[in-house]
Parts: structure tokens; C-alpha cells; sequence
């Protein structure tokens, strides 16, 4: 059975899965500004929307769009924020 | 707050969202073989892993690896198959 998981009361949500090669998520992020933590190096891929996203390593903040993708190392501490609703794809090595 | 579903006992899950131009969902397939109805025309795109789909006006079933994409008119049956899990992004006209 398919495991789902709410985060910040249920402003965005993830399916986790099997990829073909890693432990993948795909998920909804809803309008608002979240901060995420990484427990391993991870791999996000935006699938439908515009996500803003603060980078530990960046100065300013990047924009990444449908079918962009972005890393962020293990143990890191990074802000995301949505206009609307966006969906990812995330993997996790 | 978003809304989850549960589809075939937990093996199919989809979170719904509203994307940027159409309502849509994105989900997981888990292995096995699942029929799936449309009550609109929906555009199924693969985000990770490799689905395998019998439309009803193919004689024959196709394969859709991630990034690519299939329609489905309203009103129709399809069915999927998947040997291993499968990620999607799903829009409604």
C-alpha cells in the first residue's frame, strides 16, 4: 500500500515510491513559503508549476520551472515558495 | 489542504491539485495491471519509470517512458500496466 504524508498541515502532500534506480516522492507544494530539510542528498524536479527556491549555496533565489531540476546536498536546510499550486518529483540518494 | 486518494486497495495514489491551466493530479502506479474510466479528457504524462497502456483506439498497447505523454477522450476505459512503480502527472479538460 502506497504510503502518503501531509506536511504543514496538509499545505503539501507526497506519495513516496520506488524509482527506477532510488527512493523517489512525488508531491504538491500549495501557495505559501515552506523550509525543508535534507536527510540525504535530494534531487527535485518541478512537474507542473513555477517553484521558488533559496539554495543554501546561492546567493539569491532561483526560479525553477516544469521539467527544471534542482539538487541539494544531504543535512541542508532550504526555503521553497509557490504563487501556485506546484507539483515535483523528488529523488533521494 | 490538499486531498489524497486511494485507488485498487492502495496500490494506485494521486494528489489532487489545481495546475496551471487545468485541474490535475499527479500519482503513483504500483505493479500490476489496473483499468482506469474517464469522466473528462485527460492527459497522462510519466514522470519516473515506464508505463504500459492500452488505449481504446489502439489495437495494440503503447509504452510511455517518463516525460512522455498520452490523452484519453472522456467516457472511455484504458487500461495500465506497470512492472514496477510509476509516477504521473495528470491534467482534465
Amino acid at each position: 500500500m502506497l504510503k502518503t504524508n501531509q506536511y504543514f498541515d496538509g499545505k503539501v502532500a507526497s506519495i513516496a515510491f520506488q524509482g527506477e534506480k532510488l527512493p523517489a516522492t512525488v508531491g504538491v507544494i500549495t501557495p505559501g513559503k515552506f523550509t525543508f530539510d535534507t536527510k540525504q542528498k535530494e534531487v527535485m524536479t518541478v512537474v507542473s508549476g513555477v517553484l521558488k527556491v533559496d539554495l543554501p549555496q546561492n546567493d539569491s533565489s532561483i526560479t525553477v520551472k516544469a521539467f527544471e531540476s534542482f539538487t541539494i546536498e544531504a543535512n541542508q536546510t532550504f526555503d521553497v515558495e509557490a504563487d501556485a499550486d506546484v507539483a515535483y518529483l523528488c529523488t533521494y540518494e
